[in-house]
């Protein structure tokens, strides 16, 4: 067997030491004699499973009390209804940033349950390369709620600021963004994610939900929209992704091992601002995305020639690095380099490139 | 390592040649260097995955070419909001039958979207032991769709018949039927179900819809709740649970070596013979479905003398006979015998059982 460096923008890897528990327990849990996956989602092994993968995350993230921790289903683009399906109805109104593609998509849906009105919009010339200025938001005081895109994982931009939104919610899909760093959780009203980049496998979300935002449903909702049916069940409404839950778990224990969020933010940090520094070394190389807006976890860059994408990418692949291919509304090429990416994965790809670079510039 | 019976009503025991294999490839698929859960769901890898679990569950149902297989997320009762969401607007009105735990939920759910009628109710002295007699369903010839629940889980009890609605479409929740033997597809246009029963792990619902059906949602409906946008794209408007939709995989060509799903029903109705003819046969042990409606899936019972109850489950327990407590709403005992449960694990509980009532009888 032989692992490869896998730059997957998600579903993305997975620490090898949490893949190699969940392969010795799958057939049976700590002498359970059976796989987690087969246990009853209210028998007392997997109660025990769940409720320690949610003090683990709730200790991770410092998440205060009057925050609610659900594990649900459907990513982000179930969020994208459920936020303003719960939120909007104060109002009537919300304020979105404007960023990239995924909050373009948020936006489109929220647009769909209220009077939605894009605040701040960062996009010049067909692309988004940065941010709107923290003091350039335009935001309204009759708003809902704000809703952002901390990191936008198809364009590689990031905020280098949380919003400042006073008194008025502020909702972060923060699928790319959550457990990269420390965040101070109660900046936000709430916080979602789909789990398949930062958490743990695809078709478990997370969403930390403030008390106060839960139990104002517009009356249209779904039952399994509504944040207070699953804030009521502990997350059991319904039969949970049981899998997804006990893989982020390892997950949260594996990152507990190395230091919690500050040392994983620390090491977040060295490998991007390795990756940028070697591209910015290089006339070969490009990242369109201001500098003080870049992704630590997206790193998009495009080759002098486009003409060698096809090649670069195959020799990646020789070589043991793969899932290179930028976004196809971006073109080029796109490492995402999440937690489970090791230094020695982004050196490995520095050096492929500078060799790339030798044989080809 | 020793593996148990496990009796769970879902999640449920899956096949321990399955559960094997996904180990030896938990890191490694195929050679590909990573965990399936780690690809992406847009690669060539998992595309194949994906396509040829799809392949195999059509020639497993023998399911027509006008329906689309989805694999989306939520389980049936995410499917309880988007029945009525994506099908209730031709005529604002739905026929429901009403025999358990599980369509009395279906029911509430879609009063929220239109006229919901309850054309048959088969509730005695506040029990579910039998259906309605399939010339005594009530239906309306307005209704847009007529759904019905063939396996009621909780109560151990299914239809020993397939209701003919004439013209007008009928949705079947099957969470607790599908695969468990052969089924005529074209007699329903719904058929829909969680993956924690017969399928593969919790996360996963399976709906296949009849081409006809599809496009015709409300305006409210959350765009992940529709089911157009999902066959428009291959079931990957966004990520789906991409670990489950492989399991699922494994479990299909599981089944095609058991000789498909009339080999499995053979294998199905043996089980279930044996332990009904075990209860009937005892004076101690009680079943109390109708027999001509009893479910091969989830046998409950009860024991003569309640207070034998934990003495009954725990020795159960110790002899490897595990998650036979029956649902709080029913009491007493339950074996769930899905597909993954051995003959030997039905037999091994049979002899469990004389050798308790001779002890405690």
């Amino acid at each position: 067997m032989t692992r490869v460096y896998n730059f997957s923008a998600g579903p993305a890897a997975l620490p090898e030491e949490v893949l190699s528990q969940a392969r010795d327990e799958m057939l049976d849990w700590h002498g359970a004699g059976m796989s987690v996956m087969e246990m009853s989602h209210r028998g007392k092994e997997f109660m025990s499973i769940a409720a320690e993968a949610e003090a683990d995350l709730r200790q991770l993230m410092a998440i205060p009390d009057n925050y609610k921790v659900l594990f649900l289903q459907g990513g982000a683009s179930a969020q994208f209804a459920m936020v303003p399906l719960n939120l909007i109805g104060s109002t009537g109104k919300a304020d979105y940033l404007r960023t990239g593609s995924w909050s373009k998509k948020a936006i489109a849906e929220g647009k769909r349950y209220g009077e939605v009105r894009v605040t701040a919009d960062s996009e010049q010339d067909g692309r988004f390369t940065s941010v709107p200025a923290a003091d350039a938001l335009g935001l309204n005081g009759d708003a809902a709620y704000v809703h952002y895109t901390p990191n936008e994982t198809i364009e590689g931009v990031e905020f280098p600021y949380v919003p400042d939104t006073g008194d008025i919610p502020l909702v972060a899909d923060m699928s790319s963004t959550i457990l990269s760093r420390p965040i101070d959780v109660s900046r936000f009203g709430i916080i979602y994610a789909g789990a398949q980049k930062n958490i743990g496998p695809a078709g478990l979300t997370i969403a930390i939900v403030r008390d106060d935002l839960i139990g104002k449903a517009l009356e249209t909702t779904p039952t399994m929209f509504k944040y207070d049916i699953h804030a009521a069940a502990g997350s059991m409404y319904n039969t949970p992704p049981t899998y997804g839950w006990y893989l982020a778990g390892l997950v949260f224990k594996w990152l507990q091992g190395k230091g919690g969020l500050a040392g994983m933010a620390e090491i977040n940090q060295r490998k991007a601002k390795a990756l940028y520094d070697a591209i910015d070394a290089s006339d070969f190389y490009h990242n369109p995305v201001d500098p003080a807006c870049r992704s630590w976890m997206n790193v998009p860059f495009t080759l002098a020639d486009a003409e060698l994408d096809a090649t670069f990418l195959s020799q990646a692949a020789e070589a043991g690095l793969k899932t290179l291919k930028g976004h196809r509304s971006v073109g080029g090429m796109r490492a995402s380099i999440y937690n489970a990416m090791p230094e020695a994965g982004v050196k490995a790809l520095i050096d492929f490139m500078a060799e790339f670079e030798r044989s080809h510039g």
